[in-house]
């Protein structure tokens, strides 16, 4: 019934129990979806409340404590013994005299754990700023250490079974791209390319279904591709106009993102120039992929590329990707740029996005891709170029 | 282009500026991505980075902050003149040196505001313990003061506009939901039912699309209906098992919710009891709907019906909603439950939903209605009670 096998659990949890141990953390207190999914498996859309999971150095299992309807979606898709499954009283949520950290506080207390160094995920979307000063407050005694990324470190390298998932998500996110490449057209609302994405997206294939990406499909469109986070309206695509398409296939959890562009009718010759300049870019930083490079090697060769060309992009060429929930697929650690000493090793896998966004349009061409043991497999499947639609034909 | 008039915008404004004033906040920041819609009309996928909102006391317009490439949505999608849209640099996303909280300090520096009383939402998904801390390290003369709700129960009360939005998206939502209860059968696969639920959802109708909702259709299936907020898998569904479905329409960002619950096969006698409880409940509680009533007060008449058949729920009968981003579509300020004295006036729009989850199933049959000048209209539309479909038919 998991996605993993019982052992690779145990496996990840040793390994976040060394990572405690070098950083001096006795109590470690997982906010993060995505950290709390890899070590326990832990995975429903309860994370607008406070939980957490709990991981102890000195006890072997670790604890959720969520909202009492969610402790049996604990019981039902983690490997925790259901004694390890608690939950704070209802009258907790949304209340301005009671806080679930208090009510998580006092257990800590119940198990010794209040005068310990305990981790805490300063920088995860589900730790609010209120959560930390109920805490603290609630326990005077304990020794606070900001521990934001020490799991998601540990979900850098991924294993065969994530490999494969990852692999799947790609395939889906082929699905999605070849679904949004037909249905942008001159006088298609912008909702129903999205809807027909969506489709695609959530479908999967006939053996494996698609999971929700953490982030919605993003569609910014004519002057708007200027900036890459816009979705969509119910406008109509009009001619002669550019599309962003960024999306994510997911299964399990695990994402793969791409990023494309359509140009509906010809292109201007600018476009065209700068999506060849960014394919280049592009390929020449996926040829430098292999273990023992690092990541502001990589950036290099992409940079050398569009610095030839007069293009100067400030914001960083990609990120690690692997599980994720709303609102984001990125792993938040490493950084594809300059600065960033990151060394590659075998399994892990990133989404290198080269978006480059000017005044009045921007161009995005992206892939997902895994370190090999010599190289590098891109895991995205699709013509990689700009794509120019006509009223006769697609060119790809 | 903007969904609402200037005037509204500013009218918004004028009431959020009443409230600093009232607690004594010279200067709010705002993070939540639903307040920052309202007041400023933003829109976009990029609260996954620190970005906000600044509203100070006696300066007219506010000011946005976020990252470079989101200032061209600021720009596309705000009243706010661009001197207004400012942004931090690149090198603070995901850095361990740099936060952009440094930044937008020295913004606050630059601006004069930094010995002000700043209101700042501590319970906000996207300011996280680490960017209050950041915060309060950059600015130590400024009197900080939790501001979590304040925008929050401005929008309590809904416009007309704001509730065309809402009446659309309930219509929406039923398309969704008529999707859901046509595809969950025996046989077809959970992400398949996932996707046709997502098409009808961001398909929306012909006159005006969906947008997508804050949370993604929550399908708890067999067992698994014992609690709430399970997604999807790619198992298929089996003869004789309910299926909760929950899910929004969306339509300018304005959510409508709304949960029912599908037997496949004939249900249990305990599962048709319970259903009719429920409904029976639900109906007593949107009788009572009217200006002038509380919200413990609608509680109690829900309370009265279930206890009187011997059922307990803890968890509250429902919450305020409108404006919504991920992971919720609540907006976190009243509840319908007992000690909750808040006043229905008109134009309040409400998420009544009365899920009731035992150990083995559970059941959730929910409506979205708004408070009128002397009732109650329910805007979603669906045949309130278990839907029942076997080989032959449905029966609703």
């Amino acid at each position: 019934m998991m996605p993993f096998s019982l052992e690779e659990y145990q496996d990840r949890l040793r390994k976040t129990k060394a990572s405690m141990q070098k950083m001096g953390i006795d109590v470690l207190l997982i906010t993060d979806p995505a950290n709390m999914n890899y070590l326990s498996g832990y995975d429903g859309w309860s994370f607008y409340v406070d939980q957490m999971l709990i991981v102890i150095a000195d006890e072997e299992e670790p604890i959720w404590i969520g909202r009492k309807m969610d402790a049996n979606a604990a019981i039902a898709t983690t490997w925790l013994k259901p004694q390890h499954v608690l939950y704070y009283p209802e009258d907790h949520i949304h209340s301005t005299v009671k806080h679930p950290m208090d009510y998580i506080a006092s257990v800590l207390k119940d198990f010794r754990q209040a005068e310990r160094r305990i981790g805490v995920e300063m920088a995860s979307y589900y730790f609010s700023a209120l959560a930390y000063v109920k805490l603290k407050e609630n326990l005077p005694n304990a020794k606070f250490q900001d521990a934001s990324l020490l799991v998601n470190w540990v979900r850098i390298v991924k294993s065969e079974q994530e490999i494969e998932y990852i692999r799947r998500a790609a395939t889906i996110a082929g699905l999605g791209m070849e679904t949004a490449v037909a249905m942008i057209q001159e006088g298609t609302r912008e909702c129903d390319a999205a809807a027909a994405i969506f489709k695609s997206l959530v479908t999967g294939t006939d053996s494996y279904g698609g999971d929700y990406p953490s982030i919605v499909p993003l569609l910014p469109a004519g002057k708007n591709t200027s900036t890459p986070h816009l979705t969509w309206t119910d406008r109509k695509y009009s001619r002669n106009e550019i599309v962003i398409i960024e999306l994510a296939g997911c299964h399990q959890r695990y994402h793969a993102p791409m990023a494309r562009t359509v140009s509906l009718g010809k292109p201007s010759e600018e476009v065209m120039d700068v999506s060849n300049i960014l394919v280049e870019g592009l390929n020449a930083a996926l040829e430098l992929i292999k273990p023992g490079v690092t990541l502001e090697e990589v950036e290099y060769a992409w940079n050398r590329v569009i610095s030839k060309h007069g293009i100067v992009k400030e914001s960083r060429l990609g990120y690690p990707i692997g599980i994720g929930y709303p609102p984001d697929w990125g792993e938040h650690t490493a950084s594809i740029r300059k600065g960033d000493g990151t060394v590659l090793e075998p399994n892990m896998a990133f989404h290198m996005i080269p978006g480059l966004w000017f005044d009045d349009y921007g161009i995005e061409i992206s892939e997902t891709f895994r370190v090999t043991e010599d190289g590098c497999e891109v895991l995205t499947d699709f013509q990689r170029g700009l794509i120019v639609k006509d009223q006769f034909h697609i060119a790809m």
